[in-house]
């Protein structure tokens, strides 16, 4: 196989020696680790093609992979499986400000495209905490969120058009322009995990910068509090293009990592609320967002004096998720979605979930979206609390479920929530899925084992239902 | 058949007589007809699931129908099929104003939804131009737009959850929060023309009203004008609610009809621009798209002075379509989309093709989409026009393609532009959506031979079919 693939991409753009291709052990998901048989860089479509084409000849699994950054185990090679990494299709191809897209290819980091275009005044709307490695194409596979994308809408909501390699090495473009006839198959391909096919190109929508944006800071002593001024500024009909929690245990993550804010320590909670658009709009959405939260016994409510203070309290932000490294030897992040009006139930239920597992959880969240991310703290080096850990983590996932949400808001289903399909799908809804799976991806070759879980016991029944339907 | 179904649904709820389903012969799109052997009016989702479930065990062919409004022809009975008519089930089920969504039954009107909700300040988005007949199903159906769709988006956008009755009769339910993980099969159902499955009962996305809303006027001498400063008020940043543009024979047609503006009737394109959002920041963009039209030569711009005005501009764009029938026998809407730089190129290919043809075309579009909405005025009792009709349609569809844009932007492909697909997929992508839709329908009973066109070889086959039924 090696030789194989190496007469195709070259010797430079394959690995697959040990010391070499342990490297890609695991993505940000770090629970479960699989060593993949070789690791291989294409330089184009072509190169994708071939190799898929003599990978699915021969019935060898393969995955794709981007920056690595996803938090769910989508790009891990768990039995082995060889590795398609993407990065050195690193390029963007086309800007058409007049039409407003972009084309970039998969290795695409996602940042640079805002960057690249900014001195035109045109952005990339879908910002994920890790936007300054993660790439294009794993979004796509992902189909990633961010803290804007309350107002702007998830990666799905920007992608106009693909190019594939489906899992048996041929080419297919899919989209392009506004609205296609036919079924949205780019719908479907956008957060489809890698099990559909390997995204090749991507023509994305691009936006222009809003003209101002403003910034609140609202620092509460309650819980509550703060979540019902969340839900109540949605309420009052502005749409912010961010509106972000962090309770307590968060701020103190975030106040020991590189860029403190200052927050006191002993507060419940503090929302980040940005608004944008015409300049002239923006000062009567901040007097009701502050009025909103002084409703709601804020205990200090602050606009950012100037875009450098803005700037920080957004790195700080962002810099949540690692920060967790400087309270606790290991986190686990969660992603749960539940209905707004439930955040308060559903907050206080995670604090039980973290009593009952002894663990520490801190609570960062795209509140407007109702998007949670529990971060779980544990210490691997403690017998069981990796296990109790996983455990803790699926309760959250069940609760959220249990309010009427899902598993998942952006980070997918990988191999960490595999299981957890089945608080959302029943064994026919996930079947039905598995079907169209099979339209692109009838062996399974391309990225097997994630996003569905196996099929419970009752299966060979339902192939028998499935087949009389038909 | 017919006692079987009365036996389920009542006596009062199945029409087969062939006075009595000959009101069903086409829905708004009239070239090709057909009569129903029956039509079944079920009253709930129980009904729906028992009588597709006998439909299915005798495969007897069947096409889910809203309110007869679609101009593709996706609800006609073209050989025979049982209609199954949602308009029974149209009630409004829940409205949850603090999660921003509402329940509709299938057959509950577009815009009795936002009347309903009206008085808490909410309304539902999409707008098709029938708004005031078609209903939500028959929306989610054909994935309908309208002319506030440029910033809010089309119905896809605006579908959180469905309740699906599967050809089989099985009952099943797809999406309901923000995200779901898993394949997005609510986006492969919404759009897929009553293919995949009968609706019957859909959650929605409702939004909070825009504070305030304005409308310019903006009257040309010179299409390309009209076109050029459209795509500059689009590129100055400014996302308005609705861009439309109506060219001089479209403006003929709407001052015959029933709401007449007074347009002067030399004037060659007019250009309706709405921005909304919070009062204050609305002069800037109204003085920045005024200031942009003037820049391009316009004959007279000025504002809406109050909303009995912005009103009646909207009431008259509105009745476009229907206008056409007091300036010509007959007409024939067609569906293009483009990129917005090649408006003024596609405009002068049209203007070609009505020469070729010898027939005269209107021009209505939602210009900040590059939908278009070209309007073939033919003469039926002429012979051969209503062939010369179809024809031409054919080439404004393919000269969209070749610009790189798509043959329809929210009419859906029915049985009108079957032949049209071929503009945009090849064989092998017909065929990979034919594979999809054969795992919801695999007997394709549900819409047969509705969205894609049969496999080259049975072309013209094909072709001796549709002339024999028409």
């Amino acid at each position: 196989m090696v030789e194989a693939i190496t007469n195709i991409v070259g010797q430079k753009s394959i690995i697959h020696r040990f010391e070499d291709v342990m490297a890609y052990e695991c993505d940000g998901y770090t629970i479960h680790k699989g060593i993949p048989s070789a690791v291989i860089f294409p330089s184009n479509t072509e190169e994708v093609s071939e190799v898929v084409t003599y990978l699915h000849r021969h019935q060898i699994p393969f995955i794709p992979r981007g920056a690595g950054t996803g938090l769910s185990g989508g790009a891990t090679a768990l039995n082995g499986e060889v590795i398609i990494s993407l990065v050195r299709m690193n390029k963007l191809l086309h800007v058409d400000y007049c039409n407003r897209k972009a084309i970039v290819q998969p290795g695409y980091i996602n940042l640079k495209l805002s960057n690249s275009i900014a001195s035109k005044g045109y952005y990339y709307a879908p910002d994920p905490s890790s936007q300054a490695t993660c790439t294009i194409g794993g979004n796509v596979g992902e189909n990633a969120g961010g803290a804007h994308c309350l107002k702007y809408g998830v990666t799905t909501n920007h992608v106009l058009g693909l190019e594939v390699v489906l899992p048996n090495g041929h080419i297919r473009r899919f989209g392009g322009v506004l609205d296609m006839p036919g079924y949205d198959v780019l719908g479907l391909l956008t957060g489809s995990e890698g099990t559909l096919g390997i995204v090749t190109e991507i023509t994305v929508r691009i936006l222009k910068k809003p003209q101002s944006a403003s910034t609140v800071l609202a620092l509460f002593d309650q819980v509550a509090d703060a979540s019902q001024a969340a839900s109540d500024i949605i309420a009052s009909g502005i749409i912010p293009a961010a509106l972000e929690m962090m309770d307590n245990m968060a701020i103190h993550g975030v106040e020991s990592g590189n860029y403190p804010v200052g927050y006191p320590k002993d507060l419940a909670a503090v929302l980040i609320v940005e608004v944008d658009g015409i300049a002239a709009g923006l000062e009567e959405q901040i007097d009701e967002i502050m009025n909103v939260c002084k409703k709601h016994h804020v205990r200090e409510v602050r606009k950012a004096k100037d875009a450098a203070e803005r700037a920080r309290w957004w790195a700080n932000r962002k810099t949540a998720f690692g920060a967790m490294g400087k309270i606790s030897p290991d986190y686990l992040v969660q992603d749960g979605v539940i209905p707004r009006s439930k955040l308060p139930e559903v907050l206080e239920k995670i604090s039980q979930i973290s009593r009952h597992y002894g663990l520490r959880i801190a609570n960062v969240f795209h509140a407007g979206d109702g998007n949670l991310h529990p971060l779980i703290l544990f210490d691997s080096r403690i017998e069981g609390e990796t296990e109790r850990a996983v455990e803790a983590g699926s309760a959250v996932l069940k609760a959220c479920a249990d309010a009427g949400g899902s598993i998942t808001g952006e980070h997918g289903v990988g191999i960490e929530k595999l299981d957890d399909m089945r608080f959302i799908f029943n064994e026919i809804e996930i079947e039905a899925q598995t079907q169209l799976r099979d339209v692109f991806n009838p062996l399974s070759l391309c990225n097997p084992h994630k996003l569905f879980p196996k099929p419970a016991r009752c299966v060979e029944m339902k192939r028998m239902e499935t087949a009389s339907m038909s």
